[in-house]
């Protein structure tokens, strides 16, 4: 229960959000029925539009100005573990990112849209890119503590995860219309699987699934892993915080943060990728109402980012079949959120709708 | 056969049409492998690069200009027939175009799109958008005649539409980089079913189904008359202009054209929609070579449309279940391409590969 006397800079955030605006909704809805030709349909284009205007109480929702956030973190887990990506770091991403040649920069230059970097428990000591005004600080920790020997992090280290999310939100909340998110970080696969198995329900034998980098052998070893988490934390899944604790990471965590802290400023958020969305869905389990905020840049291949997709319940973009989740469909999916404005202040204004007086043939109805 | 001695526009244009170059395909994708994550992949959008390399004979595909084009036409069939939009015509939507008031035109304003709208045998008299430069004239004949009584028009105007989207075609190519081709007519949506049916060998029940604007009285009429016509014409599906003069019509083969034009000069083109896909369709049973240059913007729920993306087995972008064909999808698709092109550019300038001695973790392999 939440008390008014001593609430956490979490809890006041989560206060502050509330679900999309009814009244904008309808009134976007009548307004796209009279855009022409009237019996077609822009299908997701004009549902993301309607999205668009319930969650910025206008109907021309401003989207010009997006904003990349790329949480990075650690885990434990893949310090004494095969991973995945045996010779890349973390660390390295930082840098690619950084650098602007990874592909999700590369696509947002073109698009003209920021990309940001956060550690937020980054392993290694990122402070000469920080002294550079390359990224942000955040770290929580030097990565997560391996989960197979017990909770990830300690549930104050989970809430101050969360909330540096926040503040990266607040920093941006000004300055932007929309937020893109994503997470890197070797491990993530892992404690991405075991949130997805304690809110899904699911088998980790039906979420881990062979990649074209994951032999037989691997596999198993990761499914072990993952098991072995579960067994011995026991996350709560009526409790974010503790799953998060448990099994999570702190770029998940600071995922969870920005979309609340986004969602409390009535901006959309699109994520990417299988860590951020495990990220929303500890948002989720948070303040439900956070999910009328979120957007999900792409529909996956991968059937433990479908299982997730499905349990969120929040609008799909498309079906990129991207398999990197570092933000290089979030960048498109901005893009396509931009367009669906676009179209929504199109109508609102007038144009778009068949005017019968300006037309010179046939007869409206 | 073709003969030396008397070649049409249409087989000139035919001739010089070559598949993707496989040595840049091969090129392309070794360097996509370096792109960092190497473990990683940017799914579609790596294909998509690969393709664009192929049909460019470039690793740094230009993709910045980009043009639409919207061919018009109306239908015999739907001159004394119910059509699935009684109180709508296909002069009014090519009005909503020019006043840039349509949805693909509110897209393509925000993209920096030029969208062109060419007549190509609307039932109407449009001499006075000619006049004042807002569309292109092609107009083969003031609507196609009824396919249920005969052929929709002879086999000279057959050529002579796919010549007039071929022109178009020559008449952008030195100035743009990609094209995006969709298709406007009421009646559209049975000729493009026969078409549908002829190349793939399916039942009309199964192509046409029940729509928002359509009630089961009309859908069994539609049905029928598509029956009737195919039963009465017999088009031969081994002979593209054939199947095109029977059951086509006139923007229908203005895009074949528009495909044709486009592959000859090397430059990709997005189709979108149910009717530039039966044009894409015609355009491959011309010169099946032409398939190399085409991508299709979307995934469609149109059963009719998946039969014919199934049958023509070109790229497909994406799934945003627009029901709408005047090219909404492609104008997004268009921007997906140049996106594609800018990773394949970032890693072909070395942007992107990860090199080992400028990042300070790890060990590279």
């Amino acid at each position: 229960m939440k008390t008014s006397s001593a609430l956490s800079f979490l809890d006041t955030t989560i206060r502050a959000i509330y679900p999309q605006d009814f009244a904008c909704r309808e009134l976007a809805e009548s307004r796209c029925k009279r855009l022409a030709p009237s019996r077609w349909a822009l299908g997701v284009l004009m549902e993301l539009a309607i999205d668009l205007a319930g969650m910025t109480r206008t109907l021309q929702p401003p989207m010009a100005r997006k904003q990349m956030v790329v949480m990075a973190g650690d885990h434990g887990v893949a310090a004494d573990e095969d991973s995945r990506c045996p010779d890349e770091s973390t660390t390295q991403r930082v840098h690619a990112l950084v650098r602007g040649e990874a592909g999700v920069t590369l696509l947002a230059r073109r698009s003209g849209i920021e990309v940001c970097v956060v550690d937020a428990g980054v392993k290694d000591d990122l402070t000469g890119l920080v002294q550079d005004g390359n990224i942000i600080a955040k770290k929580i920790g030097r990565g997560t503590a391996a989960m197979v020997n017990g909770p990830a992090m300690t549930r104050t280290h989970a809430v101050m995860a969360v909330e540096a999310g926040i503040e990266v939100a607040n920093r941006f909340a000004g300055e932007i219309d929309i937020f893109g998110a994503a997470a890197i970080g070797i491990g993530d696969t892992m404690s991405s699987a075991a949130i997805n198995a304690v809110f899904t329900g699911k088998k980790v034998e039906d979420l881990l699934v062979q990649g074209e980098s994951l032999d037989d052998v691997r596999l198993e070893h990761e499914i072990g892993v993952v098991n072995k988490a579960l067994a011995r934390n026991r996350p709560n899944a009526k409790d974010g915080l503790d799953v998060l604790a448990k099994v999570g990471g702190f770029e998940i965590g600071a995922i969870a943060g920005l979309i609340i802290g986004a969602a409390a400023k009535r901006k959309p958020i699109v994520v990417d990728g299988l860590s951020s969305t495990a990220g929303a869905m500890i948002a989720c389990s948070l303040e439900p109402f956070v999910r009328d905020y979120i957007l999900c840049a792409q529909r996956s291949a991968d059937p433990g980012h479908c299982a997730l997709l499905e349990r969120l319940q929040c609008r799909l973009l498309f079906g990129l079949d991207l398999r990197l989740g570092e933000g290089a469909a979030a960048v498109l999916a901005l893009e396509v959120a931009e367009a669906a404005a676009t179209l929504l202040a199109g109508v609102s204004t007038g144009a778009g709708v068949v005017d019968a007086s300006s037309v010179d043939a046939g007869a409206m109805t």
